[in-house]
């Protein structure tokens, strides 16, 4: 099954496009890696994750440690005829660097693309972050410098005795997942649903 | 928002019913973090992975380094008044310990219940591996002893003022995704889609 390593950056670009979450890993105190989901948004060229300042690892990113962000979307199945050329169709980026405390303007920038990927358009919905709000919030970007994508897709490549056999072979591709939108108990009547709620998509 | 930490195991075990990709984490060779994502099954009281014995990475982990297993899945966005409030909904485990290959009738049976995971019933419908096939397949199981979940859903506890004023309020909900059954470009003509493919679901 092809699996195809790439240095192109539109495909990297299209992979943070279609995914939300991101891991990141990193050495903790006790010199163990550690990984932990977080919302990963590509801000121009870096990448930005967020949270509140009372996260120790967070904070430990803040401080420079290196980090590893693994980004995947799985895209479905390669069935094979045989369990043993069987996989999965993914895409995978894996990413490495420092994180770097983002304040200012940036930090405000950035905070917005991460809700505008979430909820295209939500920005411009909603009231502007308090500096309280601001204050409780860690903003880290890290450079796309360091990257590295691996791509699974196509066929299986089956042996010529399994081809003739019995047995099925193809893919079973995941389409977008369908979105259902619930209102909060405690919304006032007459608010419509907005755009950016509508406009929601690719979330991984 | 509520974000609830578990130590509930059959909570645990839907996670990872509902997931097929887990990331894992190690300390490499020069010391960095590294994260690569991987098909992870549970299988009884461990979760397996597999892949190539020509993978270096899967051989650290075989020599024991120790390991960082974290799978999460995404099941939507709460939508608050504020951007500062709004989130993920997610499901999120972290998994600690270290691997060990597994040898003989459990590394084939690691292997049948990595198959029927990814395609339920597939074992039954296709030939047994070969030993030149297992000979090249390396089987790791990780015990299901240090590990914590964490769980975000409900709504956004938004600030009395919030509520009180214009923006809308509820979550983006994300159902499962469709799925497409694509036949292989060379597959023999009669051979119809098995039981094994028309049952996958709960990819992620």
């Amino acid at each position: 099954m092809p699996e195809l390593m790439s240095t192109d950056r539109a495909e990297l670009d299209a992979l943070l496009a279609s995914t939300v979450v991101g891991h990141v890993g990193f050495v903790d105190d006790t010199g163990r890696a550690r990984v932990l989901p977080t919302a990963v948004v590509r801000w121009g060229e870096r990448i930005v994750i967020h949270g509140s300042t009372g996260s120790g690892w967070l904070r430990r990113l803040a401080e420079g440690a290196p980090a590893c962000v693994t980004v995947t979307a799985v895209d479905g199945v390669v069935v094979a005829r045989s369990a043993f050329e069987s996989s999965l169709l993914y895409r995978s980026a894996v990413l490495f660097g420092q994180f770097t405390v983002l304040q200012g303007t940036e930090k405000l920038a950035a905070l917005d693309a991460l809700t505008d990927r979430l909820l295209p358009g939500r920005v411009a919905e909603v009231r502007r972050p308090t500096a309280k709000e601001l204050a409780a919030t860690l903003l880290l970007a890290m450079p796309l410098t360091e990257w590295s994508l691996r791509t699974s897709d196509g066929f299986a490549e089956d042996p010529d005795d399994d081809v003739a056999g019995p047995a099925w072979a193809g893919q079973v591709r995941l389409g977008p997942a369908p979105l259902s939108i619930v209102p909060a108990p405690g919304l006032r009547p007459g608010i419509p649903v907005p755009a950016s709620v509508a406009a929601v998509a690719g979330l991984r």
